[in-house]
């Protein structure tokens, strides 16, 4: 047992500038959940990061995201009411009281909403995900490719809207039927995605993650009030690898069947000077083409970051002028394997092209 | 206390036949359910009809029905096992025994489903439904026109899809979810509606409506037997009026957004020589148009008979050719009601016209 520990509110504000990091463009913006976080906080309201280990094999966690289009989450604003109500809708829905939460994805918005169901049901946030960053689709997670059961799957709305995707026969088919009542709510829904046992999360969830995030965002804080380099600072935390410095030069974006989708060019500065990087996204940067060679691709996590501030650039907010920095992290190593790079690799979102790491 | 009595195999026979015609269109063909009953009945199984009063007030009733565009129900066959499930799903999730079982809509092959998942099931038919016909949406029904709650819903089909849309604010949002999730099941869901309790079957629902087709079904098969003429048979035991008699020149007809939509020329002979008829539907017949003027329109049922045999011609099978004759049958009076034409008047369905009844 290595015990839970109180998180501070300077953990959240590093959280919420890590996982915005790890998000790699998607996830949502971390800022919305950190605003309900300060408030929860005042409140009175504390949350525990418990280490997965501490899980009995048989409790249960509730896995939880925010779903839809990136773009959308700046119109509807984050509640966090609206991500408990949907743990609890499950626990109806199942008979079960989840001993902690968890997050689907640590990036953006998202690595954060465990922590706003957690304030309000009174249980843990599990140090783990099923991502590692974040993802469009519900099939691309550890937990399916271990191929774990799918359901059933709880989306909630502010406006009361409630449902339950009870089965379905594939993860695919999991993420056809909730996307489409996703979309007919307005393109984004607090989710409770099928349950998961103790073990189960020891065995396939991506370990630590919140813990990562919680690292990067010191990292960048720390560096900003030294008025050093936050880039820097993140290498110094993670084995990424800067991939070029550039421009922002011209975005392509459209919210189109519950996700938001298109291309960003950067023209390059210093050593980059005189090429031209497009990156293609479908809620998050997927495929990083330098002059049309493609020089990282998912699972590689591309992150776009301010080049003076260090903070992320999401999908749904970059624009003309911004100077940027382009890194890649090393992906979770379950999803370098065969079974992952069917799930989430380049041919995974209609590429035809083979995964060439970035960290070979 | 009037008691229940058990259906016989004939009495079936006529139900497939008299609720095609009250289907006005729709519903679906209720072939398709009469096979699965034929072989139920061959397998021992048996089905009673119960009087609404019966029902204590206490006593909960599910209310049953497939969704989706007729069109598909053609290519993907009913399984009496799949509306039994439906069933289930629903006792599962509310956490209640049903007493009985019924209709949604007497209308067309869902006027069968309720005897298939009552088979399954070993509980009774309450002879009743919701619409007294068929309708193409969830909020056109009595029980919404009665503003009683409108969730929650559950839907399944045969590859093991089973999703429940546990709350909404309005009827219309149930409306709105539950068909996205149909048609991305392939337009075509066996659908729990939310479950009434025998106070509000025997204060909002559409009374003795399986008696009715049954009656209506015994006339026509009847006069078949006899030779006689079976749309003569069906104006004996229902106060309905002979619109129009002619054959069908065209037909347009198109399956979108989970609905069969289009309309239906049919010429006029005998006394309607020289005179054309056009038939509108959504899933059912909504207006009947002669010669451009509305003769007919919704909540009147509008029913289109072979003219030789009696039997219903439904909006999916209607083709070049046959010879049709157009009946109005009067509609349940709780939709000719201010707010029962809200519902289904002829501008629920985006006709600029007032209600013009053919039984004023």
């Amino acid at each position: 047992m290595t015990g839970s520990r109180e998180l501070t509110l300077g953990d959240i504000e590093a959280l919420a500038v890590g996982a915005w990091i790890l998000g790699t463009g998607g996830g949502g913006s971390s800022y919305l959940g950190l605003l309900n976080m300060r408030r929860l906080y005042s409140e009175g309201h504390r949350v525990s990061l418990m280490p997965p280990e501490d899980l009995a094999d048989e409790e249960w966690v509730a896995v939880v995201s925010n779903m839809g289009a990136p773009l959308v989450g700046q119109e509807r604003l984050t509640d966090s009411r609206t991500i408990a109500r949907a743990v609890r809708l499950m626990e109806e829905h199942r008979g079960v009281a989840f001993r902690a939460v968890m997050a689907l994805e640590i990036g953006g918005g998202n690595g954060i909403q465990p922590l706003m169901a957690a304030a309000h049901l009174n249980v843990p946030v599990v140090d783990a995900d099923t991502m590692g960053r974040a993802y469009p689709e519900a099939q691309m997670t550890s937990v399916a490719v271990g191929e774990l059961q799918p359901y059933p799957l709880s989306t909630v709305d502010c406006r009361g809207l409630e449902s339950i995707v009870d089965k379905v026969p594939t993860w695919k088919w999991m993420e056809r039927v909730s996307r489409k009542i996703c979309v007919e709510y307005g393109s984004i829904a607090s989710t409770c995605k099928a349950p998961r046992t103790g073990r189960e999360v020891k065995q396939w969830g991506i370990l630590g993650t919140t813990s990562k995030a919680i690292a990067i965002g010191h990292a960048v804080r720390e560096a900003q009030a030294r008025h050093t380099d936050p880039i820097a600072a993140i290498l110094e935390v993670e084995p990424g690898k800067v991939l070029f410095r550039g421009k922002v030069m011209d975005v392509e974006r459209r919210t189109t069947e519950g996700f938001l989708r298109g291309k960003a060019a950067v023209v390059g500065i210093d050593d980059d000077r005189g090429t031209r990087l497009v990156l293609d996204f479908q809620n998050e940067w997927i495929v990083a083409w330098r002059d049309g060679d493609p020089i990282a691709m998912s699972p590689d996590l591309i992150c776009v970051l301010d080049s003076v501030s260090g903070e992320n650039v999401g999908t749904e907010t970059i624009r003309y002028g911004q100077r940027v920095t382009v890194i890649a992290l090393p992906p979770p190593p379950v999803f370098a394997t065969p079974k992952g790079l069917l799930a989430v690799g380049p041919r995974a979102f209609n590429y035809d092209i083979d995964y060439r790491p970035v960290f070979p």
